[in-house]
């Protein structure tokens, strides 16, 4: 008998038929002979209302109450499928992450799991049970409730599929799977039948937008097979798994894009060590996530450096950086919310060198200019004027050959 | 310093307006110098609304998952008032039922609360803390999450200040305190300053409906004393306590009333051991309280017998009876619904037998019938025709001088 964590998102039980609809999918992954674990995300847009009412009351909500006010959108939608599916003739049972055994730290709504002791789930499928698990929420060690922050509960399905040794996680939600780039922006945009976690992870943190990385790095980790698919039809998804054939990982296998991209540049920077910890420490304690960074060659031992964060953390990025500009000695500080990101993302890319020049020809031919460039070793990213997102993602599709293959 | 309760119920924190009022209101009490803990229930409509949601997925709602369901509705209340306290500068921290160590039996929908460990309440008021508890829920043996049913927060209420050994628990409502009478009913309704714990109980479970009965015999049983009043308002509601003075108590202090009530009659019993717990048995079984009883006089030892039950259990009832009644050879069964129920409840009242004479010729006297009389030592009841019943409640407030004292 395998055992498999299905998760599904808060589109797919944003009402009661929606949550039937997911109680036959279960049941049916049920009857074909195996255990199952379900983790689910609150109702549709619960968890926004949730903190609409909580501004309403508080101008700054404090951490632990809004975790813990939040963690109740779970608990609503798991109870609730559990008795769609109790009521459908099968036995389920219904846990909070704190029941399920899920221990974080204390950083409220952005804790990390520090462990799970599953004995309480597995006790509960002996019984023959399907087990309906909360996402998102566990608990520290004072037992209060924590969350995982925004899409922490794909990496709750992927936390308890590892615990579980469970056989694959599968991610259901309102996507039919990993695309070679965004459909709405490239209709040619092909469904890829399989990817592997490095990929995927450049996908998904350049903007793809499919699944949490956090739950993907969690995948690769631990070597967990995850499908994600579509909760509304039964198409076959894509799975992110390690076995993925040497002659595709050699390609480039999907085309990322994000337009949500603001470039802060420190101009007349002195060329001396410690500086970019000066610069960045900062920014790190504020909890600003530093997305490119580019250090210009300099003349004279001075310099400008250049880093991206998202647009919404641009004002306290430079309220941040105003003053450790002018402690450093900086001439200026400058920033620029215009631009775009798109990216060529596939295994093996660094050792065939031609990606990078293709990449770079295809944007020129199309009058794109760009900003900056930066590379991982599967990944080729250009920040250029965020207007031309949509045309460089198309044209790059193209040239790439994604749409044939 | 003392150490207080206060409880709140749906309508008095059924809106982000209305949670920043109570918030005001438990700061007044701290800055007085007490030490406050607060119980919630759910906001408004919420648990209608979840239940709801429950029947929607399934026709019959399991009862754990039900219970877990409910539970986050207290939840949502106590931590946005958490929030909102701490917006307002106060020290404070919100706890589930089962944080705050309420532990209760496994009757889902109905526990029973089976002890409190308030330690963790007790370490969070040195630390100068106002502790808000959710109402309504604790936790059993197996950790899993359990309601008191209907009115369980003033239950959770009165039980915390017991066992933190409050010097008061205080339940702020929609009402002003105990009256007369039914205000709606009477207007010449009067507030009472103070009732003794037994008088309350008498008024409470024959439709005075302002404190649940529960809550009111745990008072009693500890002698914790509670206060009722307006949460809206600083009048200075009504106190029940135990040290209420002979000369009131000694007296009719109130008129209970209640439109919720359906006779059965069992016709043509034979009259011979073991057929009254033949008929009842099943009907406790089946869980629907009973409340008056009578037995007709019988001639041949045939008998007729007559309970009441609530409106909402009668086709329950005569489900369960039909069969039983023609399992003992009884000739028949019939019920009525359009009876209700009207009280006087007075503390001494058994000692001074004037008092039952003095209803009948009341009721008499406005040409109203009585269809079964009960009694107890501190209350005398009178089951008549239910569109007579303000008409019954307005005579007898008058014929007892309710108004005047």
């Amino acid at each position: 008998m395998s055992l498999i964590v299905h998760k599904y998102g808060g589109s797919s039980v944003a009402d009661a038929d929606r949550i039937k609809n997911v109680a036959r999918r279960v049941i049916r992954a049920r009857e074909q002979g195996n255990q199952v674990v379900v983790v689910v995300s609150a109702m549709g847009r619960t968890t926004d209302e949730l903190i609409e009412l909580a501004r309403q009351v508080a101008e700054k909500p404090d951490a632990r109450e809004l975790d813990h006010l939040l963690s109740t959108g779970e608990v609503v939608s798991c109870t609730l499928l559990t008795m769609a599916l109790r009521s459908m003739g099968q036995k389920a049972i219904s846990l909070t992450g704190a029941q399920a055994g899920i221990r974080t730290d204390s950083t409220y709504s952005r804790a990390r799991i520090t462990g799970i002791s599953p004995k309480r789930i597995s006790r509960e499928l002996e019984k023959g049970r399907i087990v309906v698990v909360a996402g998102f929420q566990g608990v520290n060690d004072e037992l209060d409730i924590t969350t995982l922050g925004r899409g922490g509960s794909d990496t709750t399905a992927v936390a308890l599929a590892i615990s579980l040794a469970a056989d694959r996680c599968e991610i259901y939600t309102d996507v039919e799977g990993v695309f070679t780039t965004d459909p709405r922006l490239v209709p040619q945009a092909r469904k890829l039948e399989e990817i592997g976690y490095e990929e995927m992870l450049e996908m998904a943190s350049v903007g793809a937008r499919v699944l949490h990385p956090r739950a993907v790095e969690l995948g690769w980790a631990y070597g967990m097979p995850i499908l994600v698919a579509s909760s509304f039809n039964d198409d076959p998804g894509t799975l992110i798994h390690r076995g993925v054939p040497m002659e595709i990982t050699n390609k480039v296998s999907g085309i990322a894009h994000d337009s949500d991209v603001a470039k802060v540049t420190v101009i007349g920077v002195p060329d001396r060590p410690g500086i970019a910890s000066a610069i960045f420490e900062p920014l790190a304690r504020a909890n600003i996530s530093v997305d490119t960074i580019v250090q210009n060659a300099g003349i004279n031992r001075i310099t400008d450096l250049t880093f991206t964060v998202a647009k919404s953390d641009l004002s306290k990025a430079m309220g941040v950086i105003k003053p450790v500009a002018e402690s450093i000695g900086a001439r200026d500080c400058a920033s620029d919310t215009t631009l775009g990101k798109v990216s060529i993302v596939g295994a093996g890319m660094q050792t065939a060198p031609g990606y990078a020049a293709r990449m770079f020809k295809t944007l020129s031919e199309e009058g794109i200019n760009i900003e900056l460039i930066t590379t991982s070793e599967i990944r080729i990213t250009c920040i250029i004027d965020g207007a031309k997102v949509p045309q460089a993602a198309r044209a790059l599709h193209r040239a790439f050959e994604l749409e044939t293959r």
